[in-house]
């Protein structure tokens, strides 16, 4: 089959990549749409020690499985497999944590190839009134709405999120969607347009005021990003980390001790409620795509992905309408 | 009166300290007992810009008051002054943060004098069955305390407290008494030995389970004990900052996001709350004090607290049982 494979001497384009063989507890998923997302790109880039196929969001449609219900159904995937027998998982609901492998991440391969095989357990059905281009979404939006499983998202808070890229505007359209009034910061008035148009308010970051926001997201993964964040959180605020920062980055630790700052690490979040966040359209995803690419053009797509202001790029696998 | 003070010039005892003159909604204190903390340690060592009376742990008894009833009593006095009737504080409660002065560190003559004013808003009654020498802990202990404002201390989580020094050994307590399984960890066997004394499970540092705690709290203020305590972080755990940092420590960002955890500073917390501890005995303290010094003899003193290993020196000011 065809896929796209990161080895240690890059990414390359295969077309003779063996075809999944389906676990015993798995369903094997014909892919449909695969987006590309920063962490594909540092793992290009070499952050992270991964061999394989890459691609971890995505939509498809069951060709076989473990159980007969799901064939046929068009589905996302929830991306950290653990075992729910394991004692983290029974007693604090560690799921996206110890003993696991993460779809196209680590130890798993992933889905920017025509199939790829899951746990069972960790398919979600996607809504009929979903398009592929916007189910491909589940993923991040879930991250973004992750924020609200572990912060109280106060409708009287005043809240700033820093970088309008790809995950900077779902997570402000989710926070704005909670009734909280958000202000989306960038670096360049360029960047600021999209967060415009899907009606959130926008300023260039240098224009933030200092220690204003009860709650700053921080969705850059830059260091440059992260301090204009810490600048920006009122004493006694909470400082989210969104993104994966490439290595180390400093935190001036004095200031979260002196003005009691909460900083919270951020990771992947929950997939049915992303999907009823889609269905209901309390955000508008598509407006984010900014380019659609065979998957034998991979390469390239993800060239385009690294350009600055890129914000989603989509591969195109097979046409779920005609997959089963 | 008699006073120590910080210049540019370094720490000196002046004889001839102009006594401070009582503010409308002050008190003024005879100060009994001053207590020498980190801080002031590092005041000295120039990291913040303040010149005046240092001191900001003290036991007296109140000479005069704008309000009557104070007078004669014996008090502790909590440390951040801030305007009562601004906005922050009415809303948000922020009555350590904006706008204010703290004793003997921002802006405020501190209690290592024959007197200190203090704004009469500030002042917590000694209960009698508590002698000065733990009434002087009030306010590292109300720090402590502090922790279980900000964050659930969970009698079936296990706890992490990095640094077994003056503020460790507070830390450890309340946590303990909290009724969770607590684990102090130290550098040097040596530096163990009061734990083990107080009751506190102790061990080297080195021998600490990577990724083990559900709450490490980090006491050493320095950036080695800093690493030691986010290795013990199990995911989605929390780390306190419970002391000051000198200039920028650098924290693994990534391992923030990747593991979800919650990195909480603390600082400032309840007197009330502290004197109750004491008067309860949960706490015990008078065994952390490793020296008493004549005020005459702070320079000393100052010597003395700065040594490796030293924990909690006294300075003696005046005798509060004939202080009225």
């Amino acid at each position: 089959m065809r896929a796209v494979k990161l080895t240690k001497s890059g990414l390359t384009f295969d077309v003779n990549y063996p075809k999944p063989v389906r676990g015993p507890s798995e369903s094997l998923i014909r892919v449909s749409k695969a987006g590309i997302c920063s962490t594909d790109l540092e793992l290009v880039k070499g952050y992270y020690p991964f061999a394989g196929v890459l691609g971890h969001e995505f939509v498809g449609v069951v060709d076989e499985s473990s159980e007969a219900r799901w064939v046929g159904q068009r589905v996302v995937c929830s991306i950290n497999f653990a075992n729910p027998q394991s004692p983290e998982y029974a007693e604090y609901g560690l799921e996206h944590h110890p003993h696991r492998s993460v779809l196209g991440i680590v130890g798993r391969d992933g889905a920017m190839a025509d199939f790829v095989s899951v746990p069972t357990w960790n398919l979600f059905e996607v809504p009929s009134e979903l398009t592929d281009e916007e189910a491909v979404f589940a993923e991040p939006l879930a991250a973004a709405l992750r924020i609200c499983e572990q912060v109280i998202v106060s409708p009287s808070r005043s809240i700033a999120v820093v970088g309008p890229g790809r995950l900077g505007l779902l997570v402000g359209q989710v926070l704005q969607s909670r009734g909280a009034e958000v202000n989306l910061f960038g670096r360049s008035e360029t960047s600021l347009k999209m967060a415009q148009a899907l009606g959130l308010e926008a300023d260039l970051v240098d224009r933030a005021e200092t220690q204003k926001y009860a709650l700053v997201v921080d969705c850059t993964g830059s260091p440059k990003g992260l301090e204009h964040a810490l600048r920006m959180v009122r004493p006694r605020g909470t400082l989210i980390l969104k993104s994966t920062y490439a290595g180390e980055a400093n935190i001036n630790l004095t200031k979260l001790v002196v003005d009691e700052i909460q900083v919270v690490g951020s990771r992947c979040g929950p997939f049915g409620a992303a999907l009823r966040c889609l269905a209901r359209r309390e955000v508008n995803v598509t407006p984010l795509i900014d380019g659609r690419y065979s998957l034998d053009n991979a390469v390239i797509a993800f060239e385009h992905a690294a350009k600055p202001a890129v914000r989603k790029i989509l591969l195109e696998i097979s046409d779920s309408s005609i997959a089963s």
